[in-house]
């Protein structure tokens, strides 16, 4: 008797927001009052096991349906899939995914259809780190060089990595594994927090928590700046009164800037020791960003959470337009794609500082680092996870922070698992939290 | 009495889809089944004169639905909106729709959302030209050139182009402007077609398009390639030969190469001339166009269509990327940011030869290089507007070709109005056509 091979039975969404607006949570330059969202994606089997993947774009509130909607659009592909086919080999699905050529058109490779992709990919890796018992960090770490690379999409970046440079860089990068996985067991990998740097909080609060990260073993903090000079100068005044010159602080413009007034205003600010300016400009601007940093330096420059794909990556470092480069597990087409691009950073030799915090992007991204660390780099110099204190309580396995450090995850998959009660609660328009809001609207109306 | 100012009170959203992919019309080596499809919008008001704007995104069809979402969420941007006050500055809109943080996320201008936003800003383009009794490009030449510049968003452009520098290209450009509009009602602006060139067509089917393209007055004629070199090989040696030396042949890969392949290629192809190579690798790779452009001249290279904002065509400019820089009327953020393209391309002195083809971007992007003509660069040399006899049947003012020519539209509006029976019958998957088209397909099986 042969039993049938498990399938992909139901590709679920939902559009799930939490009303982190009304305390200004996540405030920044260019993003004033987000409501942190996810557009979430549940993949269901007939396995016996009952596994599920769990995967998600990120977003800040209005048009989360629109990528809900875009997700959806993906399930003719995954729909009766063979389980144990897409697990041994995720890398047939985001081809076939980057390669639906009417989908394409949409992008191609970028905004709401490619962050579509990112969350099924995503999903899919979870899966299978699940069904084989490992978080994911160390099914990619232990897995085999060979099926790492053919797990990349070298298309449109061969010029900058070929197959055979990705193979050697992770062969040499295995050496001294073991070693280092015990250290990231004892010690976790670096965070630093933006919690204290919001801008729309009060100087007060500002330094308070900027105290409280030194405190609890940061040694780097984030100031959101880019809407007023005087107020920048003052805030970055307060923290590097509050925080001492051992503990590094960078600062983040959110785009807000042009190229001329990112130089200006980063000299400005030079008198504080700010160690790296993210996104000083348009993540799309890779001439823009090899100027400032040019004019800028010793300042480094950062960017990476919003630019859409390893086309563009690829391009900051042929430019040598970064010292910093801040993948995003949610925004790019999945751990297919982020393997890509940290290939390309392993072989410019620009070490990777993820962005996280938003909802989830912290459970998800240490997984990436952490891989990089163990059988990619190599190395932590130079290298943190950010880490922002937002919502983590909504997920089955949340991140540990220990000593500013990411605790290495020990549950199986990718820690994008939502409880059921926090989905239950806020999703929109339709779950408890926002309906007795909209109830209340309209009894204050 | 004071009359109530009309406000817009409906934007209405249609999902269309032509069932292009069966004869293979519009197939190339990425594309091999489009089914040319619209995102399409009407913007309706309370004003007494009952005129609509009309726009709409062109997809080629999986994921029209995501794109007509997409056009949905910018809704409450639009409702009860001043109609006089949007006509008289579509800017504020344009400004009000990039600008909307929460949306930005989902790009930032790119892909999905920043298509909706164009479709839409086109929609009041087409609005304001008809309530003014004008065909667009000639409201757009005669408009004031401070005006204009306050149409556009400099925001990460202003290291290439300065709005000062954008008012004396505009005034210096208006000398000339009534001789020049003479002759365009004339002789109308040259074209070129692409018709005989899709790579499903059998050679003889290409020979036949190509001469009867030579007999209609066109000087140019495009044809794909990249998907087998020896197929290329054979199939631009008949194109030449039906064509003769003096008649231009434009190729276009539609993004199927990495850098090294396209310099490759397109050698191989150098002994038939060809006039450009378009496309040759992603849209996304400013510096590989760059390093292509350098190994394949005299060939020129040309790209656009998929381009997502004016930040990467500045670069493609700044990097002496692109010899030929082509616009789409509906891929950026509509007729504002199109009129800050076309000003780099003045300023950076590079000829604008717009994509077209699809479901009515003909219609749409005449009215650009028209204006382009009249009241900015002033010459149609080295320009010609892309033209493929495809689909113009469904709309009540189609393009009108004569002797290789778009003869100017004289009906005011932006000619994206598409018929009313057109829309009944491909509506999908309600419309006439698809339903019958479910009905046979249940038949059959």
């Amino acid at each position: 008797m042969t039993a049938t091979p498990a399938r992909i039975t139901a590709v679920d969404t939902f559009d799930i927001r939490f009303p982190t607006s009304r305390a200004r949570d996540g405030s920044d330059a260019m993003n004033p009052d987000p409501d942190y969202s996810a557009a979430y994606v549940v993949l269901r089997t007939d396995a016996a096991d009952g596994i599920e993947g769990h995967g998600f774009t990120f977003t800040i509130g209005r048009g989360n349906d629109v990528q809900v909607a875009a997700i959806g659009a993906l399930r003719p592909h995954l729909l009766g899939r063979s389980v144990d086919a897409l697990c041994a080999d995720p890398g047939s699905l985001n081809r076939d995914l980057i390669g639906d050529s009417q989908l394409r058109w949409l992008g191609p490779e970028k905004g709401v259809m490619h962050m579509a992709i990112g969350a099924v990919v995503n999903a899919v890796w979870d899966l299978a780190a699940k069904r084989a018992g490992q978080p994911l960090w160390r099914l990619l770490a232990h897995a085999d060089p060979e099926w790492l690379v053919s797990q990349v999409d070298f298309r449109y970046i061969a010029d900058a990595l070929a197959p055979e440079d990705a193979v050697r860089l992770l062969c040499e990068g295995r050496a001294g594994l073991a070693e280092r996985e015990a250290v990231l067991l004892e010690r976790g990998y670096p965070g630093y927090t933006t919690s204290p740097g919001w801008l729309g909080y009060s100087d007060e609060k500002l330094i308070r928590l900027a105290e409280q990260a030194v405190a609890d073993g940061f040694t780097q903090i984030k100031l959101k700046v880019g809407a007023d000079l005087d107020d920048d100068v003052r805030r970055m005044r307060a923290a590097r009164a509050a925080v001492g010159d051992r503990i590094r602080i960078a600062i983040d413009a959110n785009q807000r800037w042009n190229v001329g007034e990112a130089v200006e205003w980063t000299k400005a600010l030079a008198e504080f020791d700010p160690y790296w300016i993210e996104e000083p400009t348009s993540p799309d601007d890779i001439l823009g960003h090899a100027t400032i940093r040019r004019a800028v330096a010793p300042v480094k420059v950062a960017t990476g959470e919003h630019v859409h794909n390893r086309i563009v990556f690829k391009q900051l470092l042929q430019a040598g337009a970064i010292d910093v480069l801040q993948i995003d597990a949610a925004r790019v087409g999945g751990v297919n794609e982020n393997l890509a691009i940290l290939l390309l950073a392993a072989r410019f030799g620009v070490p990777v500082c993820p962005h996280a915090g938003g909802v989830g992007l912290c459970e998800l991204v240490q997984h990436l680092s952490m891989f990089d660390y163990l059988a990619l780099t190599g190395t932590t110099e130079n290298r943190v996870i950010e880490f922002v204190d937002h919502l983590h309580e909504h997920f089955t396995t949340p991140v540990v922070i220990r000593d500013g450090h990411y605790a290495a995850p020990l549950a199986p998959g990718f820690s994008a698992t939502m409880r059921a009660e926090s989905i239950d609660e806020f999703r929109y328009p339709d779950g408890a939290f926002w309906t007795a809001d909209l109830a209340d609207q309209e009894e204050a109306a």
